[in-house]
């Protein structure tokens, strides 16, 4: 837990697992419950300096792992002294769309850089800022393919194994941390998952708020 | 030495002691003596990306060190990755305006950040790669700045704390190893300078081309 007044929450997952919803759901009913200020936020991208950096990475020409990887800590290091720990400072609650476990995950389940290097710069960059709770929407990639489409060409089936390792790395770092870390299964239907994530995360936040039907 | 094929060479110092002047005389100079390609480059800014990135730190908002310094890093890696090292694998002369010091004697001599942390984030970004020579072209600030105004203000004044803890910086780092950094005093008058410059780094890389008068 970190020593701030307020909460820090963050989700991970691949994409299509709902997080961006999961984090609103979550937000609105924690600011209900608890009284405090809400921040939702997201990396990359939560600052303006960051939707430069956000577009560098994204749309601009092909980045060597090592240069993508320094701009996404250079994103965090400023999302987190100019968003998050201010906003922790106030006592707010703050969940994010990602944060360091997406770039160790993506970038060294892209087996590209040793994990621990991508793990030590983004600690390096936030002063060592963990989130209280993580919340992981763990959702296989094939299912996740198989809801967009057919019979996946050559490039998808490229995409897949590159999902299936993250998916994997997400999965190993969640089981290394389970004080950090809830796994839930987002194939359950919508209100489920949100219901399991409000449960557990108030008892790892240490609230005591009823329990949502 | 680097194991490449080509020379890498790499000029310091404080602004308004002219290292792009002496960059550019040395680079065609060295082109003539040894019949290699030469590029020219800089840091912040040598590349598309690199460009987009020192907008971002000089011209943005306010950045706290570590994401200054992440973002001096991604640009050093890009950099060196697209420009430097492939230049080197073809036998190129590479001079750049600006290196790896920089970082660490304006950061580190600022005082915000930690010596080694710089420079071991920038080594990282490089593989550790180090030029043959760096020349550092000293100059004491007082004197640039006496060039420039009378009387500083307040504001000035700060500055030539900032930049005589630079100096110092650089000066440090170049006693500590003699083998890479070639000290040259830039008051003295531009052809004795670049004169100095030519011989020292002739002698450096193993070229054994006539002294220039």
């Amino acid at each position: 837990m970190s020593t701030a007044p307020g909460y820090f929450v963050s989700f991970e997952g691949g994409d299509g697992a709902g997080k961006s919803t999961h984090v609103r759901l979550l937000g609105k009913w924690l600011g209900e419950v608890t009284g405090r200020e809400v921040v939702l936020t997201r990396e990359p991208g939560g600052t303006e300096l960051g939707a430069q950096l956000r577009q560098a990475v994204l749309h601009g020409e092909d980045l060597d792992p090592k240069t993508e990887a320094l701009l996404y800590a250079a994103d965090r290091a400023h999302h987190v002294a100019t968003v998050v720990r201010p906003a922790l400072a106030r006592g707010a609650v703050v969940l994010t769309d990602r944060y360091l476990d997406s770039s160790v995950a993506y970038q060294a389940g892209g087996r590209e850089l040793a994990e621990g290097e991508v793990e030590d710069l983004s600690l390096w960059a936030t002063d060592g800022l963990l989130p209280d709770v993580t919340v992981l929407l763990d959702l296989d990639p094939d299912e996740a393919a198989g809801r967009l489409s057919g019979s996946p060409d050559r490039l998808e089936r490229a995409g897949a194994e590159f999902h299936r390792r993250t998916r994997e790395a997400f999965l190993r770092r969640a089981a290394a941390d389970p004080a950090r870390w809830l796994v839930v299964d987002s194939t359950a239907s919508l209100g489920d998952v949100q219901g399991q994530i409000r449960v557990d995360v108030a008892a790892r936040l240490g609230l005591t708020p009823e329990v949502p039907a």
